[in-house]
């Protein structure tokens, strides 16, 4: 994955996507002793960032590739993204969702006009009805992370911070499957001559730190946060660029994210969701270590139960 | 008070105050089915417009004036944005609080700076504890909405919003003491030829329609409404200004204003407090007027307590 992948990919799925606001806070900035520049990807589209890598995975595909549409098993974000994708670009999408999943969560699936097969909720399952599904209509899976023209299209919230703010030391993100944090993790690197990527953690799903120590994928042991979006494991395309570009990752526990969201809720009065609290929370546990730097945080997304928050 | 007071007012008030974003949602454009665009004061200093009519009232003192401070009475934004104002300003403000206000905007004033005399929760025990701090301070008395320098200076929100999009056909924003819609009527009226401008009250404390229509100012007769910063009595100064240059005032029930703010919550990920929805929800509670129409809408303010919501 070039550099110039990176801005092909920027320049095919920008018409699909909002360049979206950069915002600051002097209340934070005092309170961390640093200049932060939250890059809010809560008012993407779908209301995260994963319709970037959605938008790209499927226009990569050959035109007979995309006649047939394409399928992926995910009760997050992913789903959302890949069925607004898909209806952008007029093409179907199936979407696998395990049968116990919210009503809201399948509500706004069906909005954006995908179709959900349900399954049964075990991992197993999943992947399964997902494979029968691309057997029985020639729909190209698409994994909502570990795929590398999905991480390439997460890169690019990065590039935007970087094209505005050139002169960042350090983005902080999220880590779930690992698809923000290579993409970031590519574009600092090739974007930047300074900036390091940090990635935040929470502990109860820790699988991207253990395995960053030890230097192979390590699975998660527990997944008992409330990052919804972060349960997910580390994929086998993302860990090496982890490896390669990524400078630390910080983990937080549960009280930290839901401090650090609450604080962002309050203070900055934007919404959103626990996933994108989880790398505000690392900074703000190791802030002694990054007095005036200038840190850019991706705010992943804001897809959040308004009427059953942890506040 | 002139175009050219309001352009001076900006002018004057600019280093203190941000330009907040103005931000669109297409599910919400393609809900009202017009191009709605929000001025996200809620993402002003000390989290709402007021700071704008406090700081313009506090440089408009004479220095012999300013030396002695200023207070006002509130317990709502006004006392954060006259604590802040003032702070910035390095003058001293007295804020005068019912004694049973909530702790948490204790805290807000304290924090912003602001020294708090408690008193008797009563609007009389209100007026006679600022008199007395006034004679005994010599503290200059500014009112949260019914004085003509905080009038201009909330007129400014609306000015930038007519700055970057000067073909709006509307601009709606919430109606309580009148002080940001006779501002922003004003601007309208100065800054734009088509531009009219509309208020949105609450249908529990009304006082600004029925004012609107038997053409003399009446009280409230409920002040039972959630939106806690439109309880307030429409003022002497504001009122002539809204007969003037206001085309109409619509009012909205509880449900309706819970509901638009709900909306604006989960679609556009920004934090609003209930006042700051009535405008949207007078909006799509006569959206069939509407339709095609360029709309501004201020969104006031985004002081709301997450962990009491109405949903």
């Amino acid at each position: 994955m070039t550099k110039e992948d990176l801005t092909d990919c920027y320049n095919r799925i920008r018409p699909y996507i909002h360049n979206t606001p950069i915002l600051t806070s002097n209340l934070i900035n005092t309170l961390v002793g640093a200049e932060l520049y939250f890059k809010c990807e809560n008012f993407q589209r779908a209301g995260a960032y994963k319709i970037r890598g959605a938008t790209n995975a499927i226009m990569q595909l050959s035109k007979a590739q995309q006649q047939n549409g394409v399928v992926t098993h995910s009760s997050g974000n992913f789903a959302q993204a890949l069925s607004l994708a898909a209806k952008s670009l007029n093409i179907k999408a199936y979407i696998v969702m395990p049968s116990n999943s919210p009503q809201v969560k399948k509500n706004a699936v069906l909005e954006y006009g995908g179709e959900i097969v349900e399954c049964e909720p075990t991992i197993e399952a999943r992947q399964k009805t997902a494979d029968q599904i691309a057997n029985r209509t020639g729909a190209t899976f698409i994994h909502p992370s570990n795929n590398p023209n999905v991480i390439i299209g997460q890169g690019t919230a990065g590039l935007e911070l970087l094209n505005e703010h050139s002169n960042l030391d350090y983005i902080f993100c999220p880590i779930g499957g690992g698809g923000l944090i290579a993409g970031t993790a590519l574009a600092a690197n090739y974007f930047s001559d300074q900036c390091k990527v940090i990635g935040g953690e929470p502990l109860e799903a820790d699988d991207a730190y253990r395995s960053f120590i030890s230097g192979k994928i390590e699975s998660n042991l527990t997944t008992n946060t409330i990052a919804d979006g972060l349960r997910t494991q580390l994929g086998s395309y993302n860990f090496p660029i982890i490896k390669a570009h990524v400078k630390q990752i910080i983990r937080v526990n549960e009280t930290e994210i839901v401090d650090a969201m609450q604080l962002i809720w309050e203070r900055m009065k934007i919404i959103i969701e626990p996933s994108s609290a989880v790398a505000f929370a690392a900074i703000l546990k190791e802030k002694d270590n990054f007095k005036q730097q200038k840190i850019g945080v991706i705010v992943s997304g804001g897809n959040v139960d308004v009427n059953n928050l942890p506040f």
